[in-house]
């Protein structure tokens, strides 16, 4: 099957610059203290999954407890939910999934962690959890020093399996690389081993010391008492990344048909915000200089060229950059493996 | 089952909204030469595509063969594609279609006219066509007119089943209604029953001229000429129709669980921008006075409030109406039909 027999829309990922991206990060943490525990939101397949941890990946971090559950059911015994769950049918949700693997929860809450110990205990299953500390996303998570050291206390006092903490510096995944923004990058894994220093001398051990992101890497996975990484976008790759200075390569793109050419300076092609996400920002064209896409309507996206390109007719085929890798996996249930523009491999995307 | 049962983040509808909305549409064109020929794409729900049927719609309308073999799929006979398509593998796809449902596409080019009719004759099997018309929107489209007199000439020298002819005043649906957006609206119908006029002087009949969206029915609806309407959004409804004074009722939220709270004014919900689409603007809080969306991460919403509220203790479920319903619909694959609190029925939605 060559890439022009996929039905459009499709999303396409170049097998090359995929497992070039998989080898750089391994490369990276071969010779590091600090391992790799990839984030499979990003992807949400559990065949990449194996390829990260065949490539040496200790486990696997995930946002939600459908992800968790999609990891255990393929087999995956160290996974990290790097989030916050509450409510009785979750917590449950989580005994059941502790029953079969390895799984570690995001903790914030005094509240929640009774709660959860009140389940651990009924049904007789040790639950583990990280303590999440807010490093300055302000999303999630409780202050670093002091109240992360009482939520530790708190979840050991009431028998949950303290396994360490984490903090996610997503707000500065959003900066281009800069001296200023690494200062701040370590500033947060200052603020997180302070805070398994301060758990330790308390006589509580400290595990696991989690945070970074692909765009913050490469100072987390060097930093004295980080245990491990979150980083998941850099396997796949997207244009937000790359305008940031990301040395990984983009592989996702959309395939899609031109079906109109209402006039010579404008087509229409079958892929719109359905298909390939709009959320932060428009995708570039590949290979075409001097097209661009101008909206993304629900099934359409509007091109325009300066000058009238031949590759443009009702028809042929083009494909766009992923700009939003996350939002945009998040619209298909597979993708198409592509090397050298044939068809390898069909990768299923689980939700 | 009741709406707390059910696993967050989840698509509700209430099925009292929206019963009410399919009534008030099926109410409007009981008396109307005009008849509904509903957007399928907005729910792509073949049981909701039934209800529509059995209300009085007399097909149903779609932008992609996707939906086309999805509505074919599931019985339903009488199928116009709204939309342009091209490429080799699509028209064999579209004679497949036609040996089984009287589907119509759309059409606004000569070479796929031909290519189509190609098709059409090395297969035996006759093809409908529509011609697509540019009434402002600027997206697909053949100019009214001459133009589209010499496409649908075309199109019955080629040998297709020259059907009728189409134009999508999408445009004209982003603006809030008035006296002047009203006035367009009607010219945009004029346009249509003018070029309808030429064509049928030149001796070909037409059997279609098909306009119209949830924002403008009631001008089509009753316009002289017009045949049909594809109004859609109108079942489910969303804020962005609310906002620009629609009639119909929104039936669509995301149910969300609290996961965190960490201030007094500060809490965040399991849901975000893979499970509730922010494309077109940011989803409110339902029955929560005071309490505000301010984010959508990848599955994170950062709620706000005023004052401290205790439904925003982790572990309560809140609900957010939706935006966007086309978008938002589209990342999910079933929708849980509510009735007072209690789960009737679970609404798949097909991709």
């Amino acid at each position: 099957m060559t890439r022009d027999e996929i039905d459009t829309p499709a999303l396409l990922v170049d097998l090359n610059e995929m497992e070039s991206n998989l080898r750089q990060m391994a490369a990276f943490f071969a010779d590091k203290q600090v391992k790799l525990r990839p984030h499979f939101k990003n992807h949400k397949s559990p065949i990449l999954a194996r390829k990260q941890l065949e490539a040496g990946a200790i486990g696997l971090t995930c946002a939600t407890l459908r992800e968790a559950e999609i990891l255990a059911d393929s087999g995956i015994r160290d996974i990290l939910i790097a989030n916050e769950i509450a409510g009785e049918r979750e917590l449950n949700q989580f005994v059941e999934l502790s029953r079969r693997a390895d799984v570690i929860v995001a903790l914030d809450n005094e509240t929640v962690a009774a709660e959860m110990a009140a389940v651990s205990r009924a049904q007789g299953i040790p639950l583990s959890v990280v303590v999440d500390l807010n490093v300055g996303l302000n999303r999630c998570g409780i202050q670093p020093g002091e109240p992360a050291l009482n939520l530790a206390k708190k979840a050991v006092q009431l028998g949950l399996k303290f396994r360490g903490v984490m903090g996610y510096e997503g707000h500065l995944q959003a900066f281009p690389q800069s001296e200023e923004r690494d200062k701040v990058v370590r500033q947060v894994c200052q603020s997180l081993t302070d805070s398994r220093r301060l758990i330790e001398n308390a006589g509580i051990p400290v595990e696991i010391v989690s945070t970074g992101g692909t765009g913050t890497y490469m100072i987390g996975g060097q930093y004295p008492g980080i245990t491990d990484i979150q980083a998941g976008s850099y396997l796949l790759m997207d244009t937000i990344y790359t305008n940031r200075g990301s040395t990984f390569s983009r592989s996702l793109t959309i395939l899609a048909t031109v079906i109109s050419r209402p006039d010579q300076n404008r087509a229409v092609v079958d892929c719109g915000l359905k298909v390939l996400s709009g959320e932060r920002g428009l995708s570039t064209v590949k290979d075409m200089e001097g097209v661009q896409l101008k909206a993304l309507h629900a099934v359409h996206g509007l091109l325009e060229t300066q000058n009238p390109d031949e590759r443009l007719q009702p028809g042929r085929k083009i494909e766009l950059w992923v700009h939003y890798s996350d939002a945009t996996v998040n619209l298909h249930d597979r993708m198409y493996g592509v090397r050298n523009g044939d068809v390898e491999e069909i990768i299923r995307i689980e939700h």
